[in-house]
């Protein structure tokens, strides 16, 4: 059973590398996650648990993949932004997509109790997955602005629509026809008039989404060890620096965050 | 915040079709598998549980993908075939893959405890998946065939392998060095004089790996029903025809098993 | 002035493999050639001459790639086809689309004075060119009867379009809006009873294209040489067998062409 | 004779967008020019006449698409660079090097007379042709440093290779040996030493290539008008800014090049 006459068929696999020096974005997103939302009856407008767990999964792909120099979450997608000059997987965008979103979506299930611990898992979860290449810096913090408004635009809606389904006795059907054509001013009158809400006072994990990225922290660790001169066990404090993935539900649109953070871009601490 | 001007970085993203009248293989590997099965301490060469839990996912990739026409799995990898003529996604080959790769690695934890009820699993695995098209049922029965092939070389191998390891008492080197430049009828050879193991006789399981495809049964289900003329609760047996998702351990080489089951390539059955 | 600190932009080169037994077709199209026949005023609304220089153009084409194995032309267009299985230029999309088009363009100017003598050409014309891959035969033909059909589409329709324009007295905008919605069983009648023109007697070269493929001929040719046993020149009339590129302006559309000329196909005479 | 039951066969075309917001890099190559240059007997190393055809035809090009910000030709080679915003043909990458190679090659056989008045075009030529995408400004540099550090490499080898030949009584393969693993100085000394020739003295057009680009020049017209007042017909002097074609044969390599003429890569002037 020489295997040597069928490997002709590996010729028909093509090749699908990114464009050096550009910035890879990895996105996922649920697969009907309307129902799957429905089956585990999650929270409206957002599901804090199910927020969280996202984000869980989100760290997972990060420590998994520390090209990974950014990550923004909202909803039921995540984005992940390989840094320029990754070589991760030769670059090769099939490669990238499958092996986040497998991890991801492992992680989901894996986490499932640790935010679920009183509700059944119904069924596994499907993501879909793309590759998006970006070439400038702005380009990318575009996107990620993209994203974050996505997010804001989303549930401004999403909060006066399940206001008015779950507390003013609209019909799903009456609450689309409210707001419909409505501006975000419209939005934010109707949620402080009619239910008493300042809209931004609502959480930051709903209203902004969560923003990872790499931060260095120290740890004291205790080290034991043999002086050389003496038998005696001795103690010391020494510093050790570890990069470690951090959680924000912050602005990332203004310049800022960047400012703050410009190592994420590969830019040098001013 | 307005979203509008950010929008312009979706013209970034990049069209995958595949090409159409064309076989879509989706196969997906595991990722650092060797690794995993260490931790998870699988038997060696085959770990029965293991080979079962990987084609519990691949029923529900199936399931979910009732497009795909057959589907191929040895050791950690497993290929799905898509019908030629499916518009699944639009045959976008990004949305193919992660949505298949994503299922199986979520169904993978999801189903765990049923294949190792003892067994904690310790991380959620990731696998990485291509496409590959192939424009004729020969370069596709080809490719199954140089999977298939490639699991009884394999199997073969660590067949010996293991069996001079765990009690022959060879070292790993020493294994290694004792298979090296032999051919398939040394190793039957060895097996049989030295550890008096048939190959031809080991689980086909192993040998051959999983085939899955569709299969038309025919369901009797008990109907209750009211009579026109009564109101009494009447009580009929109706045939259903369904289709299921079959399992193999069967040679797919040959012709035989493509005579059997034409209407995997599309064919009528003669 | 080393090199090799800016090789790296090398990698940034894509790899545009046709996929594997496919066929190829590469097709080009006069850019603004409405202005280039104006310029040079072409008659309406065929230009014989033109015409035979776009087919003069292609027989180079397919003597310098003789694994094109048909080609068919039509108006300011044509199509090239490789065979399934031909390596040339390792079926790199980008060498087999642009050796082609800019050898048809060369060609075009080379022999421009040969088809007009006494026409100056203005300025030399652009090709735009494009690579499209066929998984199977019916898709290759379908897509020669697709562009057949539309050479007979466009032919019958500037053919009664001129004729109202050159003798009908018609202004372009009204005989534009005569043939507004009719059938090709209106444009037949209207040729026939107002210009008494039976469409199917013009000229095949105008309502079928033009075809090109291979044929063996025989050659009959005179050889000359020293017999053994004396000084004498003898000659001997020996046969040779060549292949020569055959210009015909027939249906391709129907089975006859493909059944007189299985090789086109790859398959062998019946 | 319904067209729509082929047009099914559009589908199978497929989408070559370039990535925006990057450079677009179209270069072309002479196909198998050594034959070329052989039958048309060219001078050795370099020829003159060949080479400012070469530059003809990229004026063509040039004038032809105006979204060419710049362009660099050595040998029988020539790269044009299409500005990062470009949206000619909408970015295709096909339509972008068929369009330019064939303008090209037309062009090279419709000026071939003008600069070889006395020798026949024995037959038109072909040229292939590439897109490469750059996203950085710095690729692009590098990507144009690379040929002309190309050129300059070559032609110094050349220059050593045809004088051992032409004038030293070399053969072709001694000429070869004695340069086998030679440094730029030992060319360098070679030329000087044994045929009294300082490289740096040979003229610029072979030693740097040609880089073609935009320049804005003043025009004075003499236009013609009647005064308001008089019948009499007045003539005045009027000024027009007119965007022309510049060749050069100069460095590009070095910073000098890209201060001067900082709108080549969409900067303003300082």
């Amino acid at each position: 059973m020489a295997n040597s006459k069928y490997e002709y068929v590996r010729h028909f696999e093509t090749q699908d590398r990114c464009l050096p020096n550009c910035w890879i974005v990895v996105r996922l997103d649920g697969k009907n996650f309307h129902k799957f939302s429905d089956s585990h009856e999650f929270s409206k407008p957002n599901d804090e648990a199910a927020l969280n767990l996202m984000n869980c999964c989100a760290v997972y792909v990060m420590n998994e993949f520390q090209d990974i120099t950014v990550a923004y979450g909202e909803s039921d997608e995540y984005s992940f932004v390989f840094r320029k000059g990754t070589t991760q997987f030769s670059r090769r965008a099939s490669k990238l997509m499958t092996n986040v979103v497998s991890l991801f979506a492992a992680s989901y299930v894996f986490n499932w109790s640790k935010f679920f611990p009183n509700k059944q898992l119904m069924y596994p979860p499907a993501f879909d997955c793309r590759v998006v290449v970006y070439p400038s810096d702005e380009n990318l913090r575009d996107y990620l602005s993209w994203r974050q408004a996505d997010c804001h635009i989303n549930n401004l809606y999403n909060t006066c629509f399940w206001k008015l389904v779950l507390q003013g006795g609209y019909s799903t059907k009456e609450a689309e026809q409210k707001l419909k054509g409505t501006y975000s001013s419209d939005k934010n009158e109707l949620l402080f008039s009619q239910f008493d809400i300042n809209y931004n006072e609502l959480p930051q994990l709903f209203r902004k989404g969560t923003v990872l990225f790499w931060q260095k922290v120290e740890e004291k660790l205790m080290k034991h060890f043999k002086s050389k001169d003496s038998e005696r066990l001795e103690t010391k404090e020494v510093t050790r620096v570890r990069n470690v993935v951090v959680t924000q539900h912050i602005d990332i649109i203004g310049d800022e965050f960047w400012k703050l953070h410009p190592e994420i871009l590969g830019k040098a601490k001013s």
